[in-house]
């Protein structure tokens, strides 16, 4: 029996209620297929920073590094809002993100047929709906030098954020979209700002190169990031694998997964480089949703992007494709049978709390 | 009788059509009402680059300068896709925002009744939309330095663009954004993304004290903009006044524009400081749409969004409020006589092309 080590950072505010749901998932894996998880907690975001005053300890940092895969749920809330910048919730996954170079950011917008009638766009416009944004992670205006506000006298001061992508950075966030679309429709659109931005001129001057040099065979076209995301909102359907940098990647994922009506199931995986000699990747999954203080606690937080990001995480971490197929069908399956948490009530449904739609989803599975 | 100068500059693409559109107006309120415009044109963009090698040449600048107000129609095309950076099309548009310093860009996005159907989102979500995006447009990312591509050796090169943000550069567009809730609906929603960069936890900082210092009357809140982009799609109607950056401006505008289902009839203004002592203030206006190379030529663009820019000069530029209205109720009177170019074409309607609806707007004027 092989071991699976997962480190769980359940985090903020509905993030500990939702852990619990998948968790029940590892269990049976582990009582009915002998699969091994062996699992560890630790403690991110605003849970991190009242039990120590960090975002995220060294200690919790050293056993993610150790993991095979991080599980995090989310974090943030008002009570921090006003924590000091380095300290804030948020550094505790920009940290994780950083350190465990988790470069490429996999964010299916997909839009479950049960749920594209409560998409704000027409149901034609996202019926079948499968888009995955490909983002970079672990560069751009998120991590460059200088980022800092100075004084000037006079009572002025000035704040700056630097975007700095180099050469590799670029190469492989673009292979992993190449080779991603490859499994797909076989068609990546790169997104810049190529009109304004040096650094958008450069991703389109190397994404053209690599896809020249490599992957020829995928069908390559390039947008304007700000006309990207009109595109998204006027035809989504026309896109297959978008790749793009980090800040835009945060924006038009968001708006991608808006448009779905899916929102609060959708996944996310943030995945390393391969090693060269024993072919694992440090990999980090987590739901596209944030922490949702306002019904914390209340044991009414919907449960499947949670669910969902740990279907990636057997495909992408431990190559269980099968029992990722059939949990991702078990999801689409409780959705089909009409059962709804608060945030994708409709019409006709049953309206159901965390812990029954992680107990249907694994009578499911 | 007072002069008032225009400088035109077509640019590109459908630019001179459009252009020519709105020029008619110019007439009739010369002819009829004796307004005393006078107009220069210039060339902008690939017109530019084709004329002289440069996106503007300095002539042309001057006589911006020395305008009232300039009239920009569209720049840009696959002919010049491979020129220079420092000479692309683009180049000749953001050195206008930068010399002019036209700090504060206005971007409604309105939802014609009539056109409320052709939006890709559920009508009722977007009948009867207002909302006013103030887009900062002369700093941040767009302008910030160093802004290079350089050598690091081994093959590796690194691209870098700077956001620069100053205290006085947000407490200026905040106190416009401000001044504009107050003849609207008086709310205000400032997006960044405080919990990643710098210059969004110092925008936030700036406009909270603009407000509690003199506008406290005006309801202020604050959207990260990612979760911004999010809500828009979401509930539109939400908004009022949107306050941001450059760059998050120009993605969340554009996404803005297109929820309407109007985006070749959206107008925009550009407006830098009012003069002390004459309280005039340099001024460009200018469709959001772009220069539609694939269409230009063949009398079938839709001059609209240039008109309705056109009003948005009279309004801002000349304080003709009464003529502004007149040529926005004509805008939507000749749509709901049931005119349509091609690209806003419905079922019902009749097909005219650019000459024949900018002469309805003159009619209906
Ligand atoms: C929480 C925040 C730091 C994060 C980001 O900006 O990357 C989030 O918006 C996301 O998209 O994962
Ligand atoms: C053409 C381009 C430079 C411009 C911008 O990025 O500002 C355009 O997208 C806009 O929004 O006016």
């Amino acid at each position: 029996m092989s071991h699976r080590k997962l480190f769980l950072l359940p985090g903020d505010g509905i993030g500990p209620e939702i852990t619990e749901e998948f968790v029940k998932v590892i269990s049976l894996l582990n009582d009915k297929a002998s699969a091994g998880f062996e699992i560890e907690r630790g403690l991110v975001g605003g849970a991190a920073y009242d039990a120590h005053g960090k975002a995220i300890s060294d200690d919790d940092m050293a056993r993610a590094m150790a993991a095979d895969a991080v599980m995090f749920a989310a974090v943030g809330g008002p009570k921090w809002d006003n924590v000091a910048y380095d300290v804030r919730p948020e550094a505790g996954l920009l940290r994780l993100r950083k350190d465990l170079e988790l470069f490429a950011n996999l964010r299916p917008a997909i839009c479950y047929a049960a749920l594209a009638a409560s998409s704000s766009l027409k149901p034609e416009l996202v019926e079948g709906l499968d888009i995955l944004i490909v983002r970079e992670l672990t560069g751009g205006v998120y991590f460059g030098e200088p980022k800092e506000i100075i004084d000037l006298g006079n009572g002025q001061q000035r704040a700056i954020d630097t975007q700095v992508y180099d050469t590799y950075e670029i190469e492989r966030i673009a292979a992993v979209a190449f080779e991603l679309a490859r499994t797909r429709d076989n068609r990546v659109c790169s997104m810049e700002k190529r009109n304004v931005m040096k650094s958008g001129l450069f991703w389109n001057q190397v994404v053209t190169r690599v896809h020249k040099e490599k992957f020829a065979d995928v069908e390559l076209s390039h947008m304007l990031a700000d006309a990207g995301g009109m595109q998204l909102v006027r035809a989504p359907k026309q896109f297959d694998v978008i790749v793009t940098d980090n800040l835009f990647g945060d924006m038009l994922s968001d708006v991608a997964a808006m448009l779905t009506g899916s929102l609060g199931m959708l996944p996310s995986a943030s995945l390393g480089a391969e090693d060269a000699v024993t072919g694992k990747r440090k990999a980090m999954y987590e739901p596209v949703h944030g922490s949702a203080p306002d019904i914390a606690g209340q044991g009414v937080a919907n449960p499947l992007a949670m669910l969902a990001s740990f279907a990636m995480c057997l495909r992408y971490s431990f190559n269980m494709i099968e029992e990722a197929e059939a949990l991702d069908a078990a999801i689409a399956k409780v959705l089909d049978d009409g059962l709804r948490t608060g945030d994708i009530m409709a019409p006709g449904c049953r309206k159901v709390g965390t812990s029954e739609m992680g107990d249907a989803v694994v009578a499911a599975f």
